[in-house]
């Protein structure tokens, strides 16, 4: 199907980044064939009129667990050894593939109606994900989240090797398979090595957690003598594209290593601050040249996947940290969401941006909401005003999967009534 | 008239907080009169489906300037003396009462689509903001900002002396008017004291900013050798209900004297980290027993009214940084936002809560919502997951205000088209 977009104004979050009011986006296929005057030559199914609608690309939530959607609000303010073992843990233990499916599903149509267009996940089931992103019809990588268990190390390996053969491609391009060692605390060396040889073979990039806590890092130094970054870095990890998610305790050192690697990191403000883990010094990370991303992290330390929330938290939590009003402005917390993620998720050649020649993942945001109004600026507005509930219509791969707050792709009271079932099913189990 | 919301649940905010699930509530002209069974001998004109719904207090915005909203996204990310100096400052002298009131009225539909059904406003152009709270049907108290200007003490007391006497009591007590000297920095000691004269006078209560910023309170240091908060204590302020905004740079001393006086401070952490103020050491003051409300501060520095999003950064903003994932739960937020903020605005015992004998002061949100699933934990729920625009319905005094987002009391495409209008006039002036 070929779409126009009238009359909008667009927020590219290209290079240049200029604003264009009043503009005409063109949509050939599942591409961004053309920007800008009416063009009588161009065929379309179909007109959207964009008037006092914005323009952007779709978000990217570059590292979540989206099955976990299941678990929101089932446990919180808790210590976090406590919220892990006692509660987190045992549940996730009872979870089955079903689960994993609804809770996939309900996470996407949280992520539609805030406008989130492609995300990276790290968990189990993952062929639920799978299913769920092929009938949604969002973009996602998939990773199956690896904790190294004694005898399973080469089952584990294979699941992904399987998850690969399976996914990588599939859904017109929109689905990829990285892979997933869960973090340096829980993968021996020799674990996190395989991994790489994996990762190597499938000519992909590997998803990992580093240095979300304190206490993490101070335990690697005890047993490595160095910092988890400089740890994974001396066993190889990065010679293959990584993203790593939270990097929130991290050292000069470790941020120039992060740098020289071409690490993309991916902050997660909202679980960072809820789990007590503390605030990743972003501003000094961008500065020093690292791409920094952000994510919502699962449902459970979060509540919730609305990517709008995290921009603002990245726009002002990193202001107080850094006592400098103008630290991460609007733009770059803006950035971080859109064209950041696209570069971490290895996908800035198709996605993350709104230029000619890309993948047509876009959302159009109602700016004239009573909150939004007047319109001073609006990349202020997307930083500092705009709620996820503002999402509209949302675009991926050229296809309409939602449209005046309605979702075409999927039945939202059929996956509202199984989570209700399965949560209250695992709850009792 | 006499309502019945029937087979709602109820999160009362009162002192046991049971929540009640499958309740009705009857509000017999404007006050609860009745929770839990049906009762045939109550007559009621309406009756509403709380099914899906959670009936809470309306929440309570304990500190803003909300004609700002006409400088929303009008200068951002710049350091806070430019931002006042250059952005700010000249803007705000250039407005008009009828801008103040068209902003002041956007204000109000922002706050009512997101569940606040009062506020504690510092500005100026105060009758327009008590002409919009006539119309509005919400809850609300008047104070005129005071900023010490050469030969113009009396001027500007007189004003809150006619403002009191034209707008407190009004709208069937839903107006409330106290004295507001702006802050230490802006007011001079005998200022200070005359404001004090005139709220005793008034037998009203004070609102005025202190401790917002380290600056400030180094220069307190300086000039008067003690600070903003022993100064005005000294000065007799706390001999009279005070509602003290920020107190973000307070020392164990200014806390014991907060405690000791009873006076409320109004936390607003969307502001505080949005300006780069700093973290206000909120936990250690409600442990030590301090009333701490919340507000949104003005939309220029948030750049929302939105509480459902201060209530979240309350509670986990406090958790990063005091280290403690158990720092500012989940329903201590919520008393923030409700019966605390009823507190510092001298109104509990009318409203912050949902109690037989109270107004019927209430919001009814549609937990149906998608990213409010699977329901493990309502508290949980509105800290960390609920958004401002799942607030479906709006009691206020006993008035639907708004019912299934709909706002019945005012002409919101009128508000946007004058806030647009006098936003570019404001703007070309």
């Amino acid at each position: 199907m070929n779409l126009l977009i009238k009359n909008v104004t667009l927020v590219p979050m290209d290079k240049k980044n200029d604003i264009l009011e009043n503009t005409n986006i063109y949509i050939l296929n599942n591409k961004i064939e053309h920007i800008g005057y009416l063009r009588g030559d161009l065929k379309v199914d179909r007109i959207i009129d964009g008037k006092g609608m914005v323009a952007m690309p779709g978000l990217i939530n570059s590292h979540t667990h989206i099955g976990m959607s299941l678990l929101r609000n089932f446990a919180d303010d808790l210590p976090l050894h406590e919220w892990l073992t006692q509660k987190i843990w045992p549940i996730e233990a009872k979870l089955t593939e079903e689960d994993v499916y609804w809770g996939s599903l309900l996470s996407m149509v949280e992520m539609i109606q805030s406008g989130t267009t492609a995300f990276c996940d790290m968990y189990f089931f993952m062929d639920q994900v799978g299913k769920g992103l092929e009938e949604a019809g969002i973009r996602g990588v998939l990773t199956r989240g690896l904790i190294e268990e004694e005898g399973k190390s080469i089952i584990k390996l294979n699941e992904t090797r399987e998850l690969y053969r399976n996914w990588n491609g599939k859904g017109n391009g929109r689905i990829k398979v990285m892979v997933a060692p869960h973090a340096p605390y829980t993968c021996s060396p020799d674990f996190i090595m395989k991994s790489c040889a994996l990762a190597k073979e499938l000519n992909t990039g590997i998803h990992i957690h580093l240095s979300e806590t304190k206490r993490e890092v101070e335990d690697s130094f005890k047993q490595h003598g160095k910092s988890p970054i400089k740890h994974v870095y001396d066993l190889g990890v990065f010679e293959i594209p990584t993203i790593a998610a939270h990097c929130v305790h991290v050292d000069d050192n470790d941020i120039e290593i992060l740098k020289e690697n071409n690490v993309s990191v991916v902050n997660n403000p909202g679980s960072n601050l809820k789990l007590a883990s503390g605030f990743a010094p972003v501003d000094k990370m961008i500065k020093k040249g690292v791409n920094v991303a952000l994510g919502t992290d699962g449902s459970s330390s979060n509540n919730n996947l609305n990517m709008f929330e995290e921009i603002n938290l990245a726009a002002i939590v990193n202001k107080a940290v850094n006592m400098d009003a103008v630290s991460i402005p609007a733009k770059t917390a803006v950035e971080m969401a859109t064209i950041n993620g696209a570069k971490a998720l290895l996908w800035s050649e198709e996605i993350g941006s709104i230029e000619v020649g890309k993948k047509a993942d876009l959302i159009l945001i109602d700016i004239d909401k009573p909150h939004l109004y007047p319109h001073h600026n609006i990349i202020s507005s997307l930083a500092y005003s705009v709620q996820g509930s503002d999402v509209d219509t949302v675009i991926v791969d050229g296809k309409i999967i939602m449209e005046n707050r309605e979702i075409k792709t999927l039945d939202v009271e059929k996956i509202k009534y199984n989570v209700g079932k399965v949560a209250k099913n695992l709850i009792n189990r």
